[in-house]
């Protein structure tokens, strides 16, 4: 099946623009709901971070480590790289006996404004903790060290990397149809939207058992650390501030977005397929408030898909518009 | 027709993402190539502002100021608001009696990283100077002068608009199928892109009267002036200095990309449905490739297309590709 209309773009009174992608909600058996081609493979990127940190909780590694939910929630984050994640990270590492030095993530320039704007100013380069990824590479220190492994857990062939892959196909139901590398280096699991899905209806109703019991605290993680997993000003952050720890979200690079519903027992994936993240962002706002999970007249609802846009004098110039036949196009659009 | 595949993005061994369009090249009588569907309706955005510029050059607007070829160049630019950029437009104004106040595109931050870095370390807010517009805007000024008409020249009812607009129709071939208003608050009349094309055809081979004269100046201005039409590390200019002058390319918002080719006397035009920059410069790169305008061996149609795309760590994870059936698909890709 093709890709499906999703979002529009109109300017005045014209379409300006169109993003097509795929979606689909999952209940961990079947496929309750799906938009273009549940069966397309995509790269999940980060939105399966809590997918590559089951190891570290399955392992005991997290509780040897003593991590609480701080960590549980950066491990399954891309942070802005603000001082608290930085710090996070780094308290986090030296808790370890590691530091910046052993990631292997890379650095980048942090997306929080504030800090951005400290190091750009005071002539500074940006280091590995401000790499959006350095909370999820902090947990994969945590994991190696309790294993008693080498320290290059990013090559694909490394014990943790071909056990995050057994635990990718068996949560998703299905073997990997590829893998590629990641910004951040690590090894990037492709599969259907499909089984992307399935995989976080099982994060939403986890079986009694050390897997299920470490989905459920990475979810809970992520819930009561909005701030964590994203940062001010993020869809991630304010979305699930929205829904008040109700539901955790998450988005990927190249347009990806996933939502655990436990309240519903379900799981939500979708992809964009020109990796417009706006599209992104605006999708999964519509599924949730779509699910009745997030209130419609809530300001983020309008912030990521029913505000009209504004030009640089302020004058109103088109916006964002659910297609025809996309969950909640009547009543959101 | 539907849009066409034109740019993939692929990570590893996989296709992680498709760019699809529409793309026309015309000779000023007819279709010479399209991809997709010439008919589609689309917002040129500023790939025009060349047509916006005629008012200015039939009237002897633009010599009664004494225009010269940098203005020329900065009334088509979508600038950086480097500091060239930013003094050469206020010293237009300044030669016309008007200042930045008269200026109506808005304000935003320049994308010249040094200006940019420069406002911000000094706590400084950028002006409408820096404005990408604000070249175009001093055309729209020289006009107004010049008619001694009123000062709200962005006014869907002032008289400069419905000169553009007549130019814009008469130089399509085709009356606006609506009008939007563009992020510098300029109305932007929208039509297909067969008719883009034939209006870049028009600038290739302009008649010997005073609306040909005028856009023959406009093209050489562009030619001449890379640097002032974008700005350093801007695909625009990049690939004019690439082609040594030989044609003149101006992109738009949404992934729009035209193309002037006086030695072949035709128009390019396309558009990337879903916005991606990333996918339009691809595409105009392949497309003056495949017109044998631009050596495929050039560093720009590596840094746009061909080269692979690294992570933090330099390491090579993907890139883009031409979709079959794109234009150089077998040469380029």
């Amino acid at each position: 099946m093709p890709a499906a209309e999703l979002i529009e773009l109109w300017r005045g009174n014209l379409q300006e623009g169109v993003h097509r992608g795929h979606a689909v909600i999952h209940d961990g058996r079947d496929i309750m709901a799906a938009w273009g081609d549940p069966d397309a493979i995509i790269f999940p990127r980060s939105s399966c971070k809590m997918v590559q940190a089951l190891p570290m909780m399955e392992s005991g590694a997290a509780d040897a480590a003593g991590l609480g939910p701080e960590q549980l929630a950066l491990a399954c984050a891309s942070h802005n790289g603000s001082v608290q994640h930085v710090e996070k990270v780094g308290a986090w590492l030296s808790g370890l006996g590691l530091g910046e030095h052993d990631l292997r993530c890379g650095c980048h320039k942090p997306w929080d404004k504030a800090e951005a704007t400290r190091l750009t100013c005071s002539h500074h380069a940006p280091n590995q903790l401000h790499n959006n990824c350095s909370g999820k590479h902090a947990g994969f220190l945590t994991w190696t060290q309790h294993a008693g492994v080498g320290p290059e857990y990013v090559e694909i062939d490394h014990p943790l990397q071909q056990a995050i892959r057994q635990a990718t196909a068996e949560v998703a139901g299905e073997e990997p149809a590829g893998v590629g590398i990641d910004g951040c280096s690590a090894p990037n699991f492709a599969g259907s939207i499909s089984g992307l899905a399935r995989s976080m209806a099982a994060f939403a109703n986890p079986a009694n058992d050390a897997r299920g019991r470490g989905m459920g605290r990475l979810v809970d993680a992520m819930r009561a650390h909005p701030e964590l997993v994203a940062g001010e000003g993020r869809a991630c952050t304010e979305l699930m501030r929205a829904m008040g720890g109700r539901v955790a979200v998450k988005t990927g690079a190249e347009a990806v977005y996933i939502a655990i519903i436990p309240e519903k027992k379900l799981g939500v994936a979708l992809k964009i397929e020109d990796g417009g993240t706006r599209a992104s962002e605006a999708a999964i706002a519509a599924l949730l408030v779509h699910l009745g999970m997030l209130d419609e007249a809530h300001p983020i609802v309008g912030k990521l898909l029913r505000d009209p846009m504004k030009n640089w004098r302020g004058i109103e110039v088109g916006g964002l518009r659910l297609a025809p036949g996309f969950p909640g196009h009547s009543r959101v659009a």
